[in-house]
């Protein structure tokens, strides 16, 4: 589901102002901080002098390491991604899992920072979840393209699906902490998609 | 996969004798401290507080928080617990994941506050990991008997099967944050059962 883009030195640049460009230098130099100094040693210092951008300001708009790591995730969701469009439905979601697996084995590990600071942080957590939220609803497209497709019965619940077909690439990486298995990403879009022939997301 | 034990305070005692009864007062005390005042208030002066322990104590045995953290998953893999058994695979996958549920919605939150531990520190991680491969191994006797009964076909995959009927209850609740899910339990375990009678976890 690549939960927040995973490059922290190419964050999209917008058209705009002073304001916008200060903000973009902020979150660019949170998730940098993150991604090798990790929550710890995250502040608003130290934020302030990688980003280049004057301390009161970063005090007076984002208060606190909560507020900047909301903003964070609010920005990682305001983007244009759009899920893989491959042509089949296991292919779409072998490719989302694909994706995924990048991002939360990329160096340097600001995902799985990111991760990690949702334990911490109250903002975090409620920015994380939202972040999902957006990501769950984007991918719906998949699996509005296979009914259209017939690859799928209508009434397909597309969350179920989802979830089945991309928790096990999470499950591994970030709760069982094996190492990434090259083979996962298609096996898990390739159950889901058997399940979802056998009529596993169908209600009723 | 109910990974730690959740009830904090009904460890198995051991016969034994003083060492095992101050390893069982510590273990204790560390698990209510994690779950009432979370990772960044544990310290070994609290912990011997609470436990009743001379702290040079449990500083001579246990060194630090991480020594700490690593002999509470330690303590818990050590235990007789075993997969549920109802005498069908969807059955068992069911009751899992709901001892699973259970387990992560509990309170107070001692398996989320093993989680979060689990992404502070490196011992914690380790703990995490051998924990988990313990109880997957331990799992692995839903498959068995399923194949057994002739519910599963020979050369079934039985740790592909668990991961994917557990994951996504493990998934929502630690990941995505959403609220425990009544219906979930039962839905994974019926997807996983479905994907595995169309062949998902038979290599080849």
């Amino acid at each position: 589901m690549a939960p927040p883009d995973q490059q922290p030195d190419t964050p999209r640049r917008r058209p705009g102002g002073r304001t916008s460009r200060i903000r973009t230098q902020v979150i660019d130099a949170v998730r940098a901080e993150l991604a090798e100094r990790g929550y710890d040693e995250l502040t608003i210092d130290g934020v302030a002098a990688r980003g280049g951008v004057h301390r009161a300001t970063v005090y007076r708009r984002w208060r606190d390491v909560g507020g900047l790591l909301a903003d964070v995730f609010a920005a990682a969701g305001d983007d244009d991604w759009q899920p893989p469009d491959t042509g089949s439905l296991e292919g779409d979601l072998t490719a989302l899992n694909q994706e995924s697996q990048d991002s939360m084995t990329a160096q340097p590990p600001l995902v799985m920072a990111l991760f990690a600071a949702s334990f911490r942080s109250e903002e975090a957590a409620r920015g994380v979840r939202r972040l999902w939220e957006d990501r769950y609803i984007r991918c719906e497209a998949i699996v509005r393209r296979a009914v259209g497709r017939g690859e799928l019965p209508e009434g397909t619940d597309a969350r179920r699906l989802l979830v089945a077909a991309t928790a096990p690439v999470y499950h591994h990486l970030v709760l069982l902490r094996t190492p990434p298995d090259p083979a996962l990403p298609a096996d898990a879009a390739r159950t889901a998609v058997l399940a979802a022939r056998a009529g596993a997301f169908v209600a009723g």
